[in-house]
């Protein structure tokens, strides 16, 4: 495995966030780039929340809550505890004390008039992080979601106050046709050895960052090996709501079902050993371990999709 | 005494709280409004922190922290200590993270569009205040210490970074020719039986109030008891740098330089027992204890301030 090609990931949250950790572990930072989904963020008691940039942050620092997969660990929520018992404040959104440090200097930075990509640069820094942290783009480009029962949510509304229950009809991304990449996001892809896409759910964490006005034709423009991991696992997700939208939109939960999610985009598949090979598709893949519950797991999956990519060019 | 009496009290913080806590505990809530020194807030952290507002609420709710005398009982400071140990943040002013909850709710009241008379009495109401709680006004009129050593000074620079410590040489209210009286700070001194100024520090917090336009000519027009209650006690402040400025300003220590100082605007002046007497001045006085270390001390200088000005129509 060659540690001199420059690799941007894809990814929305905690399952991207695995990867993210894996791949931190195996090669220099340097090489690294991380464009992660803002799709989720919002405005929320005056601060603003990025959601997946923080659990992608925080898990390349050493910091995240190990049993959560997000938030700080060690974290207490006086703050919030107290917003709701002075002043009848909803508390519905966990906000942690330490975390609040987060939200109220990235906040400051961007009333300040820096973009989210250098307040994002500057908060990564500051814990340390060599790998390039990078908004999918610094215009709000929020997720709508259209349920069933209770119409259109604001995707905080949808996941974490109504735990991703209501049923999915579509998705909307707010803003999406006025929006650009960033000349970060840009430059890092055009400079890309290999385009990984991490294995968080396509609709909610990935659609998002292939919505931004551009980034399509950028990725199918380039001529290197991208390539998306399965998030679905012996017909399951891991986590979260994968399989629960797939079957809402009709779809079978099958890798099958993901690969195609990503036609025209992708040209490997790193799907898992449980499920069944993609069949006819004329997609390179590979079957492998792709539940990571350890340290040792993440790396091997990186490991493993690195090897098997750069075994292509052989 | 009577109850049914309408009190306005003119005050800023630490020692203009321990005076209001002793009326509110012997009158009824609504016979009270507290019309408190704002050129001591700042944006702070994307915040907007009020400190004498929130010394004042905090007492009369019964949570400020008794060793201090301002901020919350029991509260902690992981917020902060994270903004510092995560991003280098200069933490010289203290924000505990049950305060952070009150800074919070108003600095989304207030950009909510809110004025910050209305986030006042929404934050005091949750607390249950019966007594109104007024801002001095709703525009920001920051008040500039300029200083022997370091120049100009913003109010909290001086006050909590320098520990007041430089030579104070002048004192402006930034904005305050272009400031004007509420609606319900002019209702309440037009309906009011009496106007009492706490023994707050004059140069610092009630300079401020008397500053926004308006605010004297509406004192000396009005035709009831203005009397003011001394914050020097036998040639010393009790708290803070009063004694410190009126030094640096060439004055003497004494009451009756606290007394002039309110010279046109008060009609009356509680003057402490360990004090001298104020001579050949035209005004009304007392000498009464007017050191308030328990409750009863603040009950006790509370009803005799009231006995005595009731007393003045008989």
């Amino acid at each position: 495995m060659a540690l001199d090609k420059d690799i941007v990931v894809l990814l929305g949250g905690v399952g991207g966030a695995k990867l993210a950790s894996g791949l931190a572990q195996i090669l220099p930072g340097q090489r690294l780039t991380f464009v992660v989904n803002t799709g989720d963020d919002f405005w929320h008691l005056g601060l603003r929340i990025c959601p997946d940039l923080d659990t992608v942050m925080y898990t390349l620092a050493g910091l995240v809550n190990p049993d959560l997969g997000w938030g700080l660990k060690g974290d207490s929520a006086v703050a919030l505890e107290t917003l709701n018992s002075f002043y009848g404040v909803d508390t519905w959104f966990r906000l942690g004390d330490k975390d609040l440090a987060t939200h109220l200097q990235r906040s400051q930075l961007l009333r300040c008039g820096r973009s989210l990509t250098e307040a994002t640069g500057r908060l990564s820094k500051s814990l340390g992080l060599d790998a390039a942290l990078l908004p999918m783009s610094d215009e709000e480009i929020p997720t709508k979601i259209e349920t069933l029962e209770l119409g259109e949510l604001g995707f905080q509304e949808y996941f974490v106050k109504h735990r991703w229950q209501p049923a999915l009809k579509s998705i909307r991304h707010a803003g999406s046709e006025k929006s650009s990449l960033t000349t970060q996001v840009r430059s890092a892809l055009m400079a890309a050895d290999m385009v990984l896409i991490a294995p968080s759910n396509p609709w909610l964490s990935v659609a998002p960052i292939l919505a931004v006005k551009g980034m399509r034709d950028l990725l199918t423009s380039l001529d290197v090996p991208v390539v998306a991991v399965t998030p679905i696992i012996g017909g399951a997700a891991v986590k979260g709501p994968t399989a629960k939208i797939m079957s809402e939109l009709g779809q079978e939960v099958t890798a099958a079902n993901i690969a195609n999610f990503y036609t025209g985009i992708i040209n490997g598949f790193v799907n898992d050993s449980q499920n069944e090979p993609l069949g006819c598709s004329e997609l390179r893949s590979i079957q492998v371990n792709t539940l990571m519950k350890t340290e040792d797991d993440k790396k091997s999956l990186a490991r493993a999709t690195l090897d098997w990519v750069e075994s292509w060019g052989a």
